[in-house]
């Protein structure tokens, strides 16, 4: 993988500057985080109570408050330094880098307690959240970005088609989860984000993680799982049924539903749809068939430094699609207390339509 | 370990909101994290930017906001549940359980996105952060916290004894760091937070992580580590000589003052004692040897469901011990671009003075 240079950074910061000064905004507050990542490379080592924040504003030189200890490792990023040191006061240090007024878009995730002392400090400065002023900061990817959550979808892509190999009857949702946590491993993931397993009754349970079920014959198991390759996110679902019997109609029929739903909202994907109009396309269908009711969540989300993050497929999002944007198309149908259905794969939208960074077969597939 | 009961989790709910309404609050707002896991048990699978939120308020039932397909894994927490879908807007459900007015107290790493949306949604309610409103709210451990913080202290203990046994000279500082890993792994940890292994001038770094650089014969090397035992938190800190000469006087003049420093923080710790005299009896031990200019950060941190949280053992911090206070211990002395010192324990405050959670020895050891 190519790695991003400083040159990429301060690339990002101007552009990130100009947005926001075209969006109305004074500038931005960038908090540790994928959004720090993003703009200047640099990690803290943890994210924690102690204020580091990342001050954008036109004109001015990119300028990062540390804390004293960390200054050192903060060193490496294309930014100007301002340490302050245990015992002082954070805000009243930050506060000369944004100005007696104005208005600043600040990092959905920054802490309230950061956010509070801020507005403590600067009673005459206004905030907005990122995702509301600049949603689509780090929605459209570069190519490099492309290429690496291409190769997170082929790593994910990998695990799934071992998975089908191990054994799911008889054997706890947990034991299977652990067994996809180790394959994403393997297949280069350097951290593990999530591991589904929802058998039987807890596949209509979306945000199932994995329990103590036993998996048995005859189950529809829900399988979604993801984590960070290079920094960069896979995320990606299959529902499987466990044999030896064959999947009775009902969940066949349910299953073609999902997977028709899917794949329409992928055709759909396009420069200048609007993120609700995919959303809208996986809905009609599952309506059409019946089953609107049962499909309890937005379409998709957004994928990069993280795997949640703008832009969202959702009603009420009218951003159009852009080339270069990633994300998730995950429509499913979640009966209560029987089972649920979910494929899902990452989609980037391309000069002309839609290309998918998951390529496991959709047919509905048997496991042991 | 005793797990903790709805009943425990009813307690600690009452007791915060009991303890907000004498502090003048309308109540308090926990977001996803320690707070949460602390106050109801109930951890999402993720913490994401979809809004979930605790209200407590004196005479109403704790209720919950959370995002509806969440709502089955959240059905665990003794508290009232209020979803909301995707596409409405959370906030606008959340103000019904605050109230036209009043003041909150809101978890300090609730999302500034989510503190933005209540205070657009709720014009006349005000917020303060937690650990302003009510630090001390998780800073007391009852006896089955301090069971899970020693028994998470003993593994790091024993990580640490096998540390010392594992080759430093020739290898890279990352490779000793992966051991120290694979060690808090084995002896327990469900998570390991920080390994840090900052080796000759790195040491001087106190936030260094563990990088490329080989270690040497004859360096000072500092190793930082810490993560997770059933829930509850370890960090330890010892500095070790990589043999097979003799420290330098140097070395060992400055690893005693260090040593000496812990031991006088800690036989200062008693019922009564402010956080900040910690801090300054061992600062004091380090000036008046004439290192207090390279003793660069606050001495210690509380630990419970993170490994950083309130009380801080730093100037300004006038509350005073109670027993069941858990926290670190760590002076340290660091000569740029040459080498660093540190000596860290954790200490829980007892009817009658301190209890160190970790036991090795501070003695200077020399490692192959």
């Amino acid at each position: 993988m190519i790695a991003f240079t400083a040159d990429d950074h301060r690339r990002r910061m101007e552009r990130a500057t100009a947005a926001a000064a075209d969006a109305g905004l004074s500038g931005l507050l960038i908090a540790p985080g994928p959004d720090l990542s993003y703009l200047t490379g640099y990690q803290p080592v943890a994210i924690s109570e102690r204020l580091t924040l990342l001050v954008l504003a036109a004109g001015r030189e990119p300028t990062m408050i540390v804390p004293r200890p960390e200054r050192p490792d903060a060193e490496g990023a294309p930014v100007r330094l301002v340490d302050w040191a245990d015992g002082t006061d954070p805000y009243e240090a930050t506060a000369p880098l944004l100005g007696r007024s104005g208005r600043y878009g600040i990092s959905d995730s920054a802490w309230a307690m950061h956010l509070l002392g801020l507005q403590q400090a600067l009673t005459s400065v206004s905030y907005v959240s990122l995702t509301k002023a600049l949603p689509m900061l780090r929605a459209v990817k570069d190519a490099h970005e492309i290429d690496r959550l291409a190769a997170a979808g082929a790593a994910a892509d990998k695990a799934y088609l071992e998975i089908l190999k191990v054994r799911f009857a008889g054997r706890k949702e947990s034991e299977v989860a652990a067994d996809l946590a180790a394959l994403l491993t393997r297949f280069g993931h350097s951290q593990v984000d999530f591991t589904v397993v929802g058998s039987g009754p807890n596949g209509a349970n979306p945000h199932h993680g994995a329990g103590d079920r036993t998996i048995d014959q005859g189950d529809m198991v829900v399988l979604d799982f993801g984590g960070l390759v290079d920094g960069y996110g896979s995320d990606t679902t299959r529902t499987v049924h466990v044999g030896p019997q064959r999947p009775t109609d009902e969940m066949r029929k349910v299953h073609d539903i999902v997977r028709h739903a899917q794949q329409t909202a992928f055709e759909a994907v396009c420069p200048g749809a609007t993120c609700q109009e995919i959303d809208r396309v996986a809905r009609k269908v599952i309506a059409e068939a019946g089953f609107g009711e049962y499909f309890i969540h937005r379409v998709g989300h957004g994928i990069g430094l993280t795997t949640h993050e703008p832009p969202y497929m959702v009603e009420g999002e009218a951003q159009r699609l852009v080339p270069g944007m990633c994300f998730s198309i995950e429509p499913g149908i979640y009966l209560p207390d029987r089972f649920g259905v979910r494929i899902e794969d990452i989609v980037t939208v391309t000069e002309t339509g839609g290309r998918r960074l998951n390529t496991t077969p959709h047919e509905l597939a048997t496991v042991d």
